[in-house]
């Protein structure tokens, strides 16, 4: 069955339908935590810096992507005039308007999320203090869900309106898939910039406010008398709320992109029923996140974990069954079903493996506690080899799925596979958002002098989200190596490439430079951690020498002052790592050509990847170390074993929240980036390739 | 001019002649070394422990070795009666002697060159004690000439010997190119086990000795009290003399296998000549080394610095001159010349690079140093953020090579730049030798509580030793890189495949689990080493417990059991990294089929040149930050940035001295493998690439 153009027409006005009732959905429940009283006054001020202190730095950051997003899509809009690139339809003013748009709806998404994060971080909080632990499950669930509703809700708008608008205006769904490609672009850009800039944010200020506050003052975390305490809190927001959130919807329509692109150029489908798909999948998740989150919402839950674990079963149900019917209505087979199946399955596999190295429950985060006896140095060792060992499992998983939707459907069902794996990220998110606001909660009941009791009940709540953070961490990882591939085979067929021979020398020239860039990209974040750190602690060392009044509880500490220190460090130190990744792919393609570029993105794929789950399992292990040897075990709080421990989760916090996430969006946006100039290349040729 | 085969056959005698000419030269050394007496009963008592311990260590070295080689010989030789197999001439038991040959020589080059080693400690020290700086350095380049003539000597005698064999009997110089890669495969399955082996050896030692003598019974480093002090001193020479030897060797052997196969499909040159030509460089690399070492000997240098550089100047130049002189000779051009001119520089340039990033006279070593002043943790970061970053110009380098070569000469031309790199090794290990050998002369100093001055002249020796290492580090993964990439290009011609193309899954999918495969490695030898330590530090522990006797002074620690426990831990550890290395090509290869391992392979030398490079440079940043403070620098011995620098540098202990090194043989024994059973699986099949 080939569907007619009007057929057609409806089923995308359909799914945008369903986009929408997410959106709105979304505004609901932000509007009904804007609504509630927080009834707290302390919580109340104490919110009102973390809220003061995001929107400071989302204000700065979005201007500096601006600046980024404006001159990108001039460049783009400008190329569509050159006369060589008449017939490159990826460049042009219309895929700059599609640039332009994904850019703005990542960062509308990450926005609305982050601002219901904030409000729910004090309603959790407050909860905790007047009802207890279902009402504040509640609220933080909440919370999590608008995030989760934003992100999918955004993606998927801007996409299947991109795709209607353009389809009804070019006529041609090949032409459609090129165009689009900007969409994905901009979300991506966002996503650099969030993940990176959030990142060494949250770990700048996390790093100043413990090493002067906890070693050097001997205050305790969350202390409100430590001038960089809400720093820490704004980073928690911005890094693992919108950051996550950004890399997520990143990877949500890049795959949709290319398993549009795989399904248009489809042999054993028509191509507007393969290019539909997709969409038809996505839009089943999304009407999957909005009935699991209404009924998890029907009645009041005690247990979090249950209540998490209930949420991803019913999404994932409701996916299947739809992508079932979908799968025979519209393909007329049930092996795009089973591809979608196959990207769930090993999302699920990545996740379990990710908590296998990362909680304290199993052996590996056992040894690396029990190592902390021999000293610091041998900390970290255990730690890193945890982290190295966990990319062995985790690839061949990954392989496993690509092989079985390979032979399922061809390239197509790669694609397919990434699609799958992606469709429940509305819940996903969800879940993953849940997290940061619990731990943000606790922090405020910290910072609030609330109860202790007030205090477990957000401790609890975070215990689970650490589970879930770790998941979430593996499911971005492999999401980001499977929608890169699937932007890889999309890149070949886009430029032409029947072939990208790896016996050619520059394809091995690419594949190498495209090896080293994730090592090279992981040094600057790094670095840039430590430089904006080493601030950050000048900053809290000079407060609390210049005002004594702050450590005896008497004058307020100047909270704005490290604020705004974070937020010009992580600003400023973002740039060199987005023109990287924005101009490597650009240079190496006009310089060598489409093969050698294919060959920079599979060399990058494949060392990004290796070190995205090695830095996120090697940091999740060390963190849960110290956390299992402040339990009690090996030697306890205030032990030797214990400051190795802090040492090692120290290491460890660059790595898995700013250099091992930020490795998802490197390889994303290097083919996002290939794939809007491969057809460029192509037709205006590349500088040194004759020679060869 | 197309040589006819008496002149082949001729130059093939001529170029045994100068191998022997080598040889005669080290065993004379020597003979001369052996001849000298110590004249310090102190000295000669410790060095006959180090002796018995390092003799006890290759003797069940050697014995799990031949249990390997005997293994695989018999079913090299098997394969051969398979019908199918008839054809592949890489399997049987011709490939079988020549795989027995190539690790016999590549054991007793070994052997030879640590028995030298082991003398040369002794006299050196003996002679920093009587004669002063001249006479000692003389000893400790006497030393490292015997390594050097004897790594070289050997290599290339077994290799040219087995292709003079090889050609009279079968007469078809392309079959003798597939045969003669069993003498690689040979050479390779050796230096994994020296090189692993040793590595782990070396650094258990280290660890146990100076965690619990230095740091928990506060005696001084190379304190003869220490019952590990024995096996740290036998470490050093199996882990840097005969690991870092035969890890040279093997880079040599294949580099000139590889260009050999190259040359033999050239369609340029006649094959015999351009097959002839690699052998010629490499004879010619054996003429410089001798002419230079003699030149060096003929008179006693002060400076150790000048001397070692004078002696790699006229090396290089005399291989510069005859590589000009053969290039228009045997190939009639000037392009061949230039390719290995290329390979010499990048050389050198690799060598440079990694002396910028560990030396303390420059500014990433400083940074480190002072990132130690606020803790464990950001030393930590800071030197792995220098050996990540260390990738970007190393790889630039490299592929700048490759590019230049390929231009001049085709493949071709990237083998024999890789021979070019490697032309000079004789020269480069007799230096790099000698740096272990002046650190231990320092260490028997110690021990044998001579003077002051003493241990200042070995010193002196040593700094100059830490250039050279680093220096020579860079080369060993450069040289590996480059030759693995070589043998990539042969496996390729040997399987005839024309393209390898990595828009097929199963390319894909083997390029995914070849760039884990490093990553999986290094967790388990880095693991293998905290085990072995582990074993130590409980046994030195013990040993001062039950013996009061032994810290007082009055009774000897028990060095043989601490020599036995490094042993039996190392050879136990050592096994599944090789096991591993062994079979995943073979698995891959024979299920996914050639294409696949294809993948494979390039995936495992792109991320395990990285590997390389980031861990040699970080940990030798680490251990010079560590110098720089001992020196007086931020806080100076004692301090709390002196105990984090202590840490980084126990970090990076397994890194640059076992998990580095072992990158570039993991590498060069994969595509040995592949090269060897490539063409068997061509005749056999593999199991699922139908299905692809």
């Amino acid at each position: 069955m080939n569907l007619d153009d009007r057929t057609l027409i409806i089923i995308l006005a359909l799914i945008i339908g369903t986009t929408l009732i997410s959106l709105i959905y979304a505004f609901f429940l932000k509007g009904q935590l804007t609504k509630l009283k927080v009834g707290n006054s302390k919580i109340e001020e104490i919110s009102s810096y973390i809220r003061e202190g995001t929107l400071a730095f989302i204000k700065k950051e979005y201007k500096i992507i601006a600046i980024f997003i404006t001159g990108i899509s001039i460049v783009l809009a400008l190329l569509g005039f050159i006369p060589a690139l008449k017939n490159a339809e990826g460049v042009g003013w219309k895929s700059a308007l599609c640039f332009i748009l994904g850019a703005s709806f990542s960062g509308l998404a990450g926005y609305t999320g982050m601002l219901a994060g904030i409000k729910a971080n004090s309603l959790t909080a407050s909860a905790a203090n007047t009802s207890g632990m279902g009402k504040a499950l509640k609220m933080a669930f909440s919370g999590g869900s608008v995030v989760g509703l934003s992100v999918v809700g955004f993606g998927l708008l801007g996409l299947t309106g991109s795709v209607l608008v353009l389809y009804l205006t070019l006529g041609d769904l090949a032409v459609v898939g090129q165009v689009v490609i900007g969409y994905g672009l901009g979300a991506s850009l966002v996503a650099l910039f969030a993940r990176v800039g959030g990142g060494i944010y949250t770990k700048a200020a996390d790093v100043g406010a413990d090493l002067v506050g906890k070693i050097e003052a001997g205050i305790p975390e969350d202390d409100p008398r430590n001038p960089a305490v809400i720093a820490d809190n704004v980073g928690d927001n911005v890094g693992d709320i919108a950051g996550m959130g950004s890399d997520l919807l990143e990877s949500y329509a890049g795959a949709i992109i290319s398993a549009l692109t795989l399904g248009i150029a489809s042999t054993v489908y028509m191509g507007s029923n393969a290019a539909l798909f997709p969409l038809l999948i996505a839009a089943s998740g999304i009407i999957a996140a909005i009935v699991s989150i209404f009924i998890i919402r029907l009645r009041e839950w005690k247990d979090p974990q249950k209540t998490l674990n209930i949420a991803t079963y019913i999404a994932n149900f409701i996916v299947l069954v739809l992508a079932f019917v979908f799968s025979q209505l519209i393909l007329k087979s049930y092996k795009p079903f089973f591809t979608i199946l196959v990207g769930l399955v090993i999302g699920i596999f990545i996740g379990f493996i990710a908590e296998y190295y990362t909680s304290e429950k199993f052996k590996p985060v056992k040894e690396v506690a029990s190592e902390s006896n021999t000293g610091h140095a041998t900390n970290v060792i255990a730690g890193y080899a945890v982290g190295m060992k966990s990319t062995a499992t985790t690839i061949i998983v990954l392989v496993s799925g690509v092989i079985i939707s390979y032979l399922l459907e061809g390239m197509y069902g790669i694609g397919l596979a990434a699609v799958g794996m992606l469709s429940t990220v509305g819940i996903t998110v969800s879940v993953d958002a849940y997290g940061p606001i619990s731990d943000n909660a606790g922090g405020i009941a910290e910072m609030s002098k609330l109860d202790e009791g007030v205090r477990e009940i957000t401790d609890k709540l975070d215990s689970v989200g650490n589970t879930t953070a770790a998941i979430g961490k593996g499911f971005c990882i492999g999401a980001a190596t499977l929608t890169s591939l699937a932007l890889f085979i999309s890149y070949a067929l886009s430029t032409g490439l029947s072939a990208i021979n790896i016996l050619e020398p520059l394809v091995i020239v690419g594949l190498l430079i495209g090896a080293m860039l994730p090592f090279l990209f992981t040094s600057l974040v790094i670095n840039s951690v430590g430089k904006a750190a080493n601030k950050m602690i000048d900053e809290v060392r000079r407060q609390f020498k210049e005002d004594p009044g702050i450590m005896e509880g008497t004058s307020k500490p100047d909270y704005a002052k490290c604020v705004e220190i974070s937020t010009s460090a992580a600003l400023k130190e973002m740039i060199v790592p987005a023109l990287i990744s924005v101009l490597t792919p650009i240079i190496i393609g006009f310089v060598f050509g489409t093969k050698a570029l294919g060959g920079l993105l599979v060399g990058a794929l494949a060392s990004a990847s290796m070190l995205a789950i090695f830095m996120a399992n090697s940091g999740g292990a060390w963190d849960n170390a110290k956390k299992l040897i402040e339990s009690g075990k090996f030697g306890g709080k205030g032990s030797e074993a214990h400051k190795a421990a802090v040492t090692g989760d120290t290491v460890g916090d660059p790595f898995k929240d700013t250099a091992g996430p930020s490795m998802d969006i490197l390889i994303k946006l290097m083919s996002m980036v290939a794939l809007i100039i491969g057809p460029a290349i192509m037709h205006i040729g590349s500088l040194l390739e004759k020679f060869f």
